[in-house]
């Protein structure tokens, strides 16, 4: 982008670094191809100016992770990082004199935790080669992160399979635990997760398992760490109120947005829901 | 730190970044102090061929945003970003030959929508100043983002608080819904909560908030757009099934963890577990 301006009697070239506008009233810069980091030094101070004048909010500028020598320069000029990806780094820069209104960056890590039962009453058990449960020879539900993109749904029966070789139908979220402080000063979203066991052949994976099996409720209860501690205690009682069948969780269902946004899950107790509205519609 | 070594007879002094040990076969680099990027560069090359020796996994370089000038030395080394905040950026280094395991950054945001019954049958409706339903003249309810480190009953109390001047008591999440690519590429949790009014007077929030009130059930059900669209209708139909009182939710129980985390909060159904529980153990 060019534009010529007059000034002190000479006509002057300046160029403005590529930007598009955003909803709410700022202006993202995406560059892609290298670029001498005085010269973008130079465009980027002529256009912050400009866009002050035309009363922008923000302004975002995202960098891919080979463009990494003109960080500097934008962080000189007031930016300051929102997020990163492996490939890029994403800085914003606030420009009116109020308090600035950026949405933050995500927050929260979703896990999951699979209780799965057989109709023996027997739930599928695991003990993991790290982390804080290693060697202790407690037993529990496997556990595992939700990927970027996947549904809670999916993460569970993912998780299963990778780490028993069970493959499972999903049936409801029984509760969820936050956490904060978990990791990187980022907080936690634990699902409890009711699952019903589709294959009973176990097949564990070496590298986060130590080992695999079906245990019955009562074995299972009975370990004293299982008894005593917090979320533990929790899932163990989750557990038997489901083999009761009595305990009413939420299953997703999907739902279309009407801004066009991608199909998403609501997750709510569906039997609630369903006798209700019909009551009141009848 | 320092150390000696002889290279062709001469002795040379070599100096390693300052580091620490993580749990999982790692090593941290917190740098806090200005430091010129040709030194940081050249100990950065040797610290890394002494944690290959050493059979290290993972490499992280904790940056405070002053230190920027340094940023571009660790990715000529091969570093990557794993996460940014607004004060620093975080870099991370694999060693091994296999595929790395390097733990994900924070995938979801987390939002709430607060329904907020009064004895009359009303609804605590508002219409925004901006955002995708701005000037459409459609009542909502109270929406809006858990902060960091907020607990998601804190921030359902909060948001109702700052948008109308509502104090409330949060009874129940009814729901939850999980949608992707929703911000940045990142995933998005949104909360569905039955709140309490403990107050009445209607203060609205000027900035965000164009209009507040309460608003019969029933007039709020019949506005068209809520009857259609997907997330609106399932909103409107919690709403009717919590002013019969039939519907279950989950309410938040505080845990104490095994492993010295922080106190965190369990979400379930207390009655559905209660029952079942005391069933079992009589």
């Amino acid at each position: 982008m060019e534009q010529t301006l007059v000034q002190n009697g000479a006509v002057k070239k300046v160029q403005f670094l590529p930007a598009v506008n955003d909803d709410h009233g700022g202006v993202i810069i995406e560059l892609e191809k290298p670029m001498d980091p005085n010269v973008f030094h130079i465009m980027l101070r002529s256009s912050l100016r400009q866009w002050k004048l035309q009363g922008k909010k923000v302004v975002w500028i995202k960098l891919p992770i080979e463009l990494v020598n003109l960080v500097e320069s934008a962080v000189k000029e007031g930016f300051w990082y929102h997020h990163a990806e492996p490939h890029y780094l994403m800085l914003v820069y606030w420009i009116p004199k109020i308090e600035n209104t950026i949405p933050g960056n995500a927050s929260h890590r979703v896990r999951i935790g699979a209780i799965v039962l057989n109709e023996k009453r027997e739930l599928l058990v695991v003990q993991e080669c790290s982390g804080k449960m290693k060697g202790k020879g407690i037993w529990k539900i496997p556990t595992g992160v939700v990927e970027e993109g996947e549904d809670i749904f999916e993460g569970a029966v993912r998780e299963v399979k990778e780490e028993t070789g069970i493959d499972t139908e999903f049936l409801e979220v029984l509760a969820f635990r936050q956490m904060h402080k978990s990791f990187f000063g980022k907080s936690d979203l634990f699902f409890i997760c009711m699952m019903r066991p589709l294959t009973f052949n176990l097949q564990k994976q070496d590298l986060e398992i130590e080992a695999a099996q079906w245990m019955s409720l009562d074995e299972y209860a009975a370990q004293p760490f299982i008894q005593k501690h917090g979320i533990f205690k929790y899932i163990k009682d989750l557990c038997f109120a489901k083999a009761e069948e009595s305990y009413p969780g939420f299953t997703p269902v999907p739902i279309k947005s009407y801004f066009g946004e991608p199909t998403s899950y609501l997750y709510f107790n569906e039997d609630g829901l369903v006798q209700e509205t019909s009551a009141i519609y009848l």
